[in-house]
């Protein structure tokens, strides 16, 4: 069985937009053994939509159309298709409704144009929008399958995850799916990580070895492709060991989890509690922390201290340290860190100050230079790094570094 | 004139990569007045590269293929085009020199299947690498024009911005070009947006207007195509008029600029002070904040009050307060503003408390409920409202509140 997919948008061809869902619907498909050997980008314009269409029905079983479901007169997916499969579009009054209940949850009055989201091809399965008010179509159509989905990667994830997979295992047999498993690290450079697994790098299929790059992030990719789960889990779980064995303590999680998350497990585990001051990071180690749901179990609070009488007023860091060392120093991070344990009552407290440009820089202290400070009852630690990049680069690997040194010492 | 992109790698149809190249060719070529209405993606295989690359040029007058001309046995494009255009292949000394030289100069020995590279079909131009080592293409073929380019954006970027688009540009005579402007507004739902410039919506080209929605944000897009800047600038003017009069103060920024920088100027404009309380947003709006080169001068401090006795510690919320009304509630969201305000001495006091979820909702006070309250001064601001998504999506929707709120009450 296969699939093909048609992202559609003028704004997509006009390169104003990266389509992140067209991947995302690939892998999900080849997980579930769906091959996807077209995919394909077309603008709001129903003659190429309805002629790619077609095509695309003649060589795949499956065709998935991505966006143009909107409530807007751009939106063409829904009459499309209804012109295709030769049948007329009908109000759906649960549709209706759906979209009614969504703008009076928000307190919005119904805009007038977003009754046309609910008319629908008549006789045709539709799948309610859990996220948002256009609802997703599932066609027969000439023994072959046309799915319409939203374009909205968090109205499309869903139901996708939740609708159509479920729809599509129960329609064909299995005959081989892929697994993959990600193994992420922090702390090495892509070439350490490529020197280590060196070997492995060079597997051949059915399973192979990927090393993608990140900010402060090196991951492993083990990709399996077998006719049984237990088949393919077993060669993944074979290299993952090797790989284990090799980058150790490198490793902080597996597939979706975070850095963040992996912090969170580590201090429930140890029944700790965090609070953070950031200077240079402004926030973002406290948004990262919170990200993680349940959060509010271990993370107390955090300061963003950001002017230096903020430091001294809610951090009770002296100014004459500020003055003897800078702001951006091993000592003003210690003392923040030391600062926020004391103020928040918390376990463990972590400071971090630096220079996240793309001015402030000086000699001795360039842009991009990081102090972190960890205390963990009597137990200090303080780094000193240099990242390179943008604001927002350096932002997010001096959060990379606070993250995981909290990992590594609760 | 126009042009089809394909893009090819079995690695891109199993959603493992992202494809930013299709993007960037679309805009470059757009900028130029060549219309791209087709794009596709394919596998490392030949039979499906040569079908696709003959449908496409029997609609568009230049082809592009991005990938596959690397040294592997997986990059097939060079061999295909040869076979497509009946041509054999034959070895490109200066080519090879090339490659040995790249080599030679990272001090790696020249790996044995890198001279494959070096073969190119016979008689067709060639476009040397200027950051690795793969050449690429341009092949005249039954009156249309075949170009291939590396995938790896730092190779594919300068190799078509300084060799193919002047080759492209003398090959045609520029009869127009395209330039846009994004109206950025928040506060208002797509529809109301839509209900607000419906008219324009339906203009049709050469200037037309798009409705993109995002999270709590609605961009308009006026694209022009005309035959001068001055014309296109002119057209683009007037109907950002029209925008500017119908949605006034809901229209945050142009272009690439963010809410926090709109933020940013409003604060530097009238000289104002800013603190932040956050409880549900985690640190968010100081993390956007301080994503602002220069807000030191503007952000004084931002506290993360998680837990109820740091609301009590560090904003002096009074327990009673807290347990009368609920740590979701208005009048901790003020206390907090108020508080924040008082500790870092700053012009505006910003608080927020919500229930991200997913878990923590209860029927009175749901998941999503977020009370926001400004102080500017002696002005008390505060909002109550619902919104939908995941924790994530709602911690970002709860900070585009309160950024917007703080722009337009500065």
């Amino acid at each position: 069985m296969n699939a093909e997919i048609i992202s559609i948008g003028t704004e997509l061809l006009l390169g104003r937009i990266i389509d992140t869902d067209a991947p995302y619907l690939s892998r999900k498909l080849a997980e579930i053994g769906i091959d996807v050997y077209h995919r394909h980008t077309v603008g709001d314009n129903p003659e190429r939509l309805t002629a790619l269409i077609e095509t695309a029905l003649e060589r795949s079983d499956i065709v998935i159309t991505v966006g143009g479901l909107g409530p807007t007169v751009d939106d063409i997916t829904i009459e499309t298709i209804a012109n295709l499969i030769d049948t007329r579009l009908v109000l759906n009054k649960t549709v209706l409704k759906d979209v009614r209940e969504y703008f009076k949850i928000r307190r919005v009055k119904c805009p007038a144009g977003s009754k046309r989201q609910a008319y629908l091809p008549e006789g045709v399965k539709w799948i309610r929008n859990r996220v948002g008010t256009a609802p997703g179509l599932v066609a027969k159509y000439k023994g072959k399958l046309i799915v319409c989905l939203p374009g909205p990667p968090r109205e499309l994830e869903p139901m996708f995850d939740l609708d159509v997979i479920p729809y599509l295992k129960r329609l064909h047999k299995i005959k081989w799916l892929l697994k993959s498993c990600t193994i992420k690290t922090t702390g090495l450079a892509e070439a350490q990580v490529n020197y280590m697994v060196k070997d492995l790098l060079k597997l051949n299929p059915p399973t192979t070895v990927g090393i993608y790059a990140k900010l402060r992030e090196v991951d492993l990719v083990i990709m399996s492709k077998a006719k049984t789960h237990r088949q393919a889990d077993r060669s993944i779980e074979k290299i993952k060991r090797t790989i284990q064995k090799r980058l150790g303590g490198h490793i902080f999680g597996y597939d979706d989890e975070t850095l963040e998350e992996a912090v969170g497990k580590a201090l429930i585990k140890k029944r700790k509690t965090l609070a953070v001051a950031e200077s240079c990071t402004g926030g973002l180690v406290s948004h990262r922390i919170t990200n993680v749901s349940g959060s509010s179990d271990y993370f107390l609070m955090g300061v963003v201290a950001y002017a230096n009488a903020a430091k001294t007023a809610m951090l009770g860091v002296s100014p004459s340290l500020i003055e003897k060392y800078g702001a951006v120093s091993r000592q003003v991070a210690l003392a923040m860190a030391e600062g926020v344990q004391g103020a928040a009552c918390s376990d463990i407290g972590v400071g971090i100050t630096g220079i996240a440009g793309p001015t402030g820089g000086t000699k001795a202290k360039p842009v991009g230079l990081v102090y972190m400070a960890c205390v963990v009852g009597k137990k200090r630690i303080v780094r000193e790094l240099r990242f390179k990049g943008s604001r927002e680069d350096i932002k997010f690997q001096a959060s990379q570094l606070a993250l995981d040194v909290v990992r590594r010492s609760v």
